[in-house]
This record gives C-alpha cells, structure tokens and sequence, in this order.
C-alpha cells in the first residue's frame, strides 16, 4: 500500500475543501454575518493547514493500485465529512458533533436527510454551504482533483472508478483527466442554465442557487422548512426537469455535444428510466386524483415527486406521506431503484436493475434450451462476466448492510415502517423516508448510534460499498 | 417437450393426492362427521379419475431434461392445490374458491397463512386436511412419487431437483430412487417421535397428530384459534426442538445413521443455523424482559417465535406483534434468512445466505490482493460455479418478485407494515407477519387480487421460483 500517495492525495483534497468554504465565506460577508465570517476563516485556516501539512511533499513513488484508489476515496469522504461538520459546530447551531456529522455527510453523499427542524433559523452562509456540499459531492471531489492537478503516476483512473457510481465506469476520452474536466464542465454549464431557468422564474438569487445546487447535486436540502411547496408551479416544474437530467448519465451529453443524438437514444438505461418515470407519475396521478384541486396540480405534485425520489434528490412540494399506501410503494420502490449510472444520483442504479433482469430472463432462457449458450447484452455490446459479478456482488453487501443497519436501528423502538424507510432513504441517499421520517419530518430524534449507522448507510450508499468496505477488512492493511 | 411424460406424471400426483385424502375421509368417519365424509369421498373419486384419466398409457418415450422437470413439478404443484381446495368449498365451510385456494396453497407450500377467522369452528376431518397438505408439502409430492413409482427413464433427478430446496441439491446414495426413499423414512420416523413425544406430555390424540404434520413441514397451521400458546409449556418445548429439527437438511440425519457424526459436525450451514438461533434466541430474551413473569417464560416464548420463524414454520405461543421493534426486527430478518437446504422450510436459505456473505468477502479479499486468486469454499470444498450464479439469479428473481407483489397488494391500501410482511411471510413460507397479518389476525381482509399474488408468493417461495417462473416464459413452450 502506497500509503505516502494517498496521504498525498488527502492532503490535496482538504485543500480543495478549504477553497470550496471560500464560497460560503463570500455568503457571509455579503449578508453581512460576521459571526459566521469567523467561523468560516477558521474552518478555512484548519482545512488548509491539514491539507498542506499532509500534501507538503509529492512522493516520489507513485504507483497506485485499485486497492489505493478505494482507500483513498473511502477516508477522502470521511475526512471532507469530519472537516466539513466544523461550521456547524462552530457556529453553534449543531453543537452535538454526530448531529454535525449526520448533517455534513447526508449534504456530500447528496443524501438531504436532515437533523434540523428549523432550517429558517440557519444564518444564509450555513444554509449556503449545507446545499453546496450536495453540489461538491454530486459529481465527486475526487473526479475534480483528477480534473486540477497533474496526473499522479496513473491512478487516475482508479480513482475515479472508485468514486463513480454505476456497475462499470470507463473513460469519455483517452485522457483520465481530461474525462474528468468534461463531465464538470457539463455539470456547471447545467447548474448554470438551472439558476437561470429559477431566476428567470422570479426566485430570489439565494434561493435559486442554493436549490440549484441541491438539484444538480440530486442532493435534497432545501433553505425553506417547506422544502419546495412555496416556489411557484413554473419554479416546481424546472426543478422537476432538472432533477430528472442530472439523474442521467453524463456521457450521454458528451455524446450529444459529439452529435451522436442517435447514440444517446439507444441507450438502454435511459429508455427504462423514462419509462419508469413516465410509468410511475401515470400511476401515482391516477391514485391521487381527488386529493388536489386540479389535475394539473396533481399532475404536477405526482411528477415532482417521482422525479425527486428516482433520482434520490429528496424534495418535495407535498407531504407524500399521507398519499395513498399504493402511491408511497411506488415511491419506496424508486428508491431502490435509483437514477442511472454515471449521473449525480443516488440507489441501485436503473443500469443494474437491468443487468439483474436480464440476467433472470437469461436463466430461464437456457433453462428452456441448455444447448443455446447466452451472453447478457446491453445497448448491443455484451456485459462482461466482472461486470455481472460485480452487480451481484453489490447487491449482496447491500443485503446484508440494509438488513444489519435496520436491525441496529430499531433499538430506538420507532416502527417498522420508519426504520425500514430511514435505512432506505440513507442508504440510496434519497434523504425523506415514510412516517417519523417523512417530508415533512426529520432525522432528530434518533439515537447517537442510530445517526452514525444512517450516516455509514449514506457513505456506503453513494460510494457504492466498496471504498467504505474494504476499509474495515484486516487484508487490506495486511502487507 | 415432452407433453406426454408431464400429463403422466400429473395424473399420478393426482392419484397420490386421492390417498392422501383417504386420511381425512378415516378422520371424518371417527368423529361421525356425516357430510364430510361425503365431501371426501366425492374429492377423492374426482382426483382419483382426473389422475387415472392422465396416466392411463404409459408414454413410450420417457426421455425427460432439467426443462421438464421444472414444468412438471409447477404444474404438480398448481394442480395438488386447485384439487385440494375442493374439500374446503364443497364442506362450505370457504365457499369462496380464492380463499380455498389460498388456505390450500398455504397449507402445500408449508406457508400457514390463514384466511378462517374462527378455525376452531371447522370440522375435525377438514382440520386434519388442512394440517396433512403441511405434511405433504413439506417433504415434496414428487419426491414421493420418485420413491413410489417405477424410474420415468433417468428423469427422476430433475424432478427431486426441481422440487428440494436449497443451492444445489445432490444424491444421497447413487440411485434416485433409495433417495427419495430414504429422505421419506427419516421424515415418517421423526413425525412420529414427535407425536409420541406430545403425547406423553398430555396432548389430545388430534392435536398431537395434526400439530405434528404443521411442526414436520414447518408449516403452522394450528387447530385451535391461539395457534400453540394453550398448550403446556412441555409440549411448546416439544415443538421448539422440533421445528429447529426439521429445519435442518435432511442428508445430515443421513450422515448420523451411517455414523458419520464428525461430518455432521462440520457443516458450515448447520453452525451458521444453530448461531443464529441461540443469538436471536439471546437478544430477543434480554430485549423482552418484564413482558413475562418469569425469565423462563420470557426464554420459553423467545425461543419458541425464533425457532418458528427462522424454520418459517409460523406457530406462535404468544402475540410477538407487541414486542419491542428490535425484537420483531430479529424475527423479520429470520423470515428471510429462512432454514437449512434440504429442510422442509422455507425462506432464502441458510447456505444461500453464507455464499452470499463469502462471496463479499471474496470480493474485498480480491481487490485487496489483486494476484491471488481465490475461491468460495463450504465444508472444505469449493463451491461451484453455477451454484454462486444460481444462487444469484434467485437473488434477483426473489428481490423483484417481491417488489411487484409489495406494489400490486398495496392496492388495497393496508399500512406498509402489513404489506411488506405479508409478502415477506408468503414468500418465505412462514406463515404470520406483523401488523394487519400478525400472529392472532389473518389474511382474510385482502381482495382477490393480492390473495392470488400472495400464493403465487407462496409457491414462489416453496419450490424456489424457477419451476413457476419457467411456465410463465414463452421460450419454454417454443419448439
């Protein structure tokens, strides 16, 4: 184990934290929040000084292996979590650390489960920067390191690979790093055209950015106790669309700047995503006639939340909770399924719910004819045998973490309904569950313990287990 | 396909079912139950015909692959079910067929799932049927058939296949025949200790036989409306043992008669089993203390809900309904994990359960030591393959199945409690969830709809998906 290189690589990422607190430090001049300016001036000063305390020195051995690349990433997201929960604390509107802790890594794993009950009460710059950890965790503070500095002996890529989401990740260009600056440069032109749409909507500045970048991020803190029920149905409508494309493959739109519309069409996981989109506001709709005015109206409430919860942003504009026990499964059943890989969401992925589909309809098939050997395909190109394993490698430690997470948490004595639902909504960092965790609830009220189970699920959730769990195995440690 | 052998092979499960009935006909004889042995006498002349009417010629051509096997063991089963269900109806005492149905397919897939509110007002004969399809199902029809009728020409292992339980299910001596047959002797010898165990303890004649036919197929249908909790708490011991008997896979009490104890010894999935049970047992006693009088009464009713559920057999000796969420939690989880392979219960497995979790360990074992290559073992031996795929593709069958039907039943707008346990119940064989469909409710109140989806579960569960799936795939029907 490269230990000198990942300490490196630590380093630049805290240095990177630092210069992200400089925007919400700008917030807090501007609103002129001198308690906060300090706050944030010290948070800075810490992160800077760690970060150049441990990336003082380039190694001279840069050789980096997969198994660097996850370990790198799993403590690159604890520390940006553990530094990151400093302005809570220090501002003294979280002052419980695992509260601060719980808040910091529901905003970077773009999960949106809240401990607050009254995010009014937060000054704008705290607000400011609980919603753009969603924006820096989105795309991946790894994926922006590859992007900014020289390429560190070619572990590039398995860095990427481990901070990515999606079954199997592969390079835009020949160049890792330069794969790296095109998905984010897409990523800010959307975030751009998104807080123009808002703006353009009548949403003060504040609050088109900060939604925005809950939005991009599929992250789900809002800066109204009422998520998104306030704005007006032209300002729901945007967030809406947006949530549902940056639920979509980034690839997909370099493809489409390469004018390989044709391409973008073929792909699989996009049509099963539209039409699990489509499928489930159908439903939803038709359940929930009769409980708003207009149709319109619930049109229009079933397709916000369907778009927030597939893509595991975690907005609302009603209290879905109280909908129909049909409508609420459809939702709970979103968030398993995810949005695709390669975007900014979150849950299984719509790509590996359809590796395992084809995989059973494969199973069957050669059960019918032993003779005819079948190979599982996708957009026409075979999936390989690592990729398939992969999946259901995947899915097992999902199993198995949700199972031993929901047993933990139920020693708080909540009901089966929230637990089962707290667990989902962490783990595939959506961010509201059903009942004591509903919309318009939150996470407050559970253990110390139960938090740090929640915020282990949304680690493990948006990394997608491995860097989180190889952490914990002896054999990585062993030489 | 060939038809010829399948219809052959129906007919003759169909005459078994017509001698299987001769029991409860001699039941309703000795009780004086006039109408029921006309109810029984019809039933029996209508299978007996129907069967003799399918397998009158012998087909010349017996040759029979893994595809037949499984068409032949779903269809066995959907038809045992729909010819059982006829005492039910023509008796009047569930003059609905989809409740007939259901009770039946409960009773067959070793489920236990009720939708009689008052079972105490049946008549004996019709109880000892109701427990008997328990009995029946638990060991497998065709396994029976395997060990009565003459060999179908080499097609006997697809059938005992298709229809045990477990990852991969193997041959105890070299002939199929002496398999089947020896598996059916252990089953007989340990049904009747139990009964004489029961009836030393005090327990009436009927009550003795027939919880013994819901202990052995890990069934739970009771004879009296509080399930076991009236019985002495020698005789719920009774039960405990032996449910956690008959969850264990039958090959090991082979290996016992032919003294090879060490052997027994080191099966990983019986050690794995019997941890599980003494930590649920632990927890669930120290998390329940004070709701009982007595620490031996608090242990006695934990142990009993453990060994009931994790066998998913279903009796009940006090309502766990009211228990602390941690404790309903530990039995939910066991729902799924199920018993041993090669048991006569249900759920996922204990041994599917374990490659799963060696499979993770693998994977992070890998990634850390990219070189070595390293295999899955169990009891010392490599496991193949296939096995860890198949054990795979049941995951992703089981997980989607299970989510179709939480969504189709959620219909009916029950709490999500209700609905998440009444599919885990179902399709794991166990018999009473939590909520609505808790140890003294039933699931009388459902609509048709979910009471078919939730016997498709229960068959789903019992002969582990892909005997039912395969009849519903067009390619198997294809020339």
């Amino acid at each position: 184990m490269n230990y000198k290189m990942i300490a490196y690589l630590l380093g630049w990422v805290l240095k990177i934290e630092a210069v992200t607190m400089a925007l919400p430090l700008i917030c807090a001049i501007l609103y002129g929040e001198q308690r906060m300016v300090g706050v944030f001036v010290s948070c800075i000063i810490i992160c800077l000084f760690t970060g150049l305390f441990f990336s003082f020195r380039r190694p001279s051995r840069r050789s980096f292996y997969a198994k660097e690349g996850f370990v790198t990433v799993g403590l690159s997201w604890i520390a940006i979590s553990l530094f990151g929960a400093l302005p809570f604390v220090f501002s003294g509107f979280v002052p419980n650390f695992v509260d601060a802790l719980f808040e910091t890594i529901s905003g970077f794993t773009t999960t949106g489960s809240s401990i607050l009950t009254d995010v009014e009460a937060l000054p704008k710059s705290l607000l400011f920067w609980r919603s753009f950890t969603h924006w820096i965790g989105g795309m991946g503070v790894l994926v922006f390191l590859v992007a900014i500095i020289p390429s560190s002996g070619g572990g590039n890529m398995h860095l990427i690979r481990a901070e990515s989401p999606g079954p199997a990740v592969s390079k835009l260009v020949p160049k890792v790093r330069s794969t790296a600056a095109i998905l984010y440069k897409i990523y800010i032109f959307l975030t751009l055209v998104q807080i123009g749409l808002l703006l353009a909507g009548g949403m003060p500045v504040f609050d088109a950015i900060t939604m925005t970048f809950g939005t991009a991020g599929t992250g789900g803190f809002g800066v109204l106790n009422a998520s998104a029920a306030n704005y007006s149905p032209y300002c729901q409508w945007v967030i809406t669309v947006f949530m549902l494309i940056f639920g979509v493959d980034f690839s997909l739109y370099y493809l489409l700047l390469l004018r390989r519309g044709k391409d973008v069409l073929k792909s699989a996981e996009l049509r099963t995503y539209i039409l699990l989109v489509i499928t489930a506001i159908g439903f939803i709709t038709w359940n929930c006639i009769g409980m708003y005015k207009t149709f319109g109206e619930t049109l229009r409430h079933g397709a916000f939340q369907v778009a927030s919860i597939i893509t595991t942003t975690g907005f609302a504009t009603t209290n879905f909770d109280i909908w129909p026990v049909f409508s609420k499964t459809i939702l709970v059943l979103l968030m398993f399924v995810g949005a695709c890989a390669g975007s900014t969401g979150g849950g299984i992925k719509v790509s590996r719910v359809l590796i395992l589909m084809k995989s059973i309809v494969k199973e069957i098939k050669t059960a019918a004819h032993p003779r005819n050997t079948m190979k599982i395909t996708m957009n026409g190109r075979i999936v390989a045998h690592e990729t398939v394993r992969a999946v259901n490698v995947y899915m097992a430690s999902y199993l198995l973490i949700f199972a031993l997470s929901l047993l933990i948490i139920s020693l708080d004595n909540f009901d089966f309904t929230t637990n089962f639902t707290s667990v989902a909504a962490t783990i595939n960092n959506v961010g509201p569950g059903l009942a004591a965790v509903g919309p318009t609830r939150n996470f407050f009220d559970f253990s110390a313990l139960s938090k740090l189970v929640l915020s282990f699920n949304m680690l493990v959730g948006r990394l997608e287990i491995f860097p989180i769990l190889i952490l914990f195995s002896p054999s990585t440690w062993k030489k």
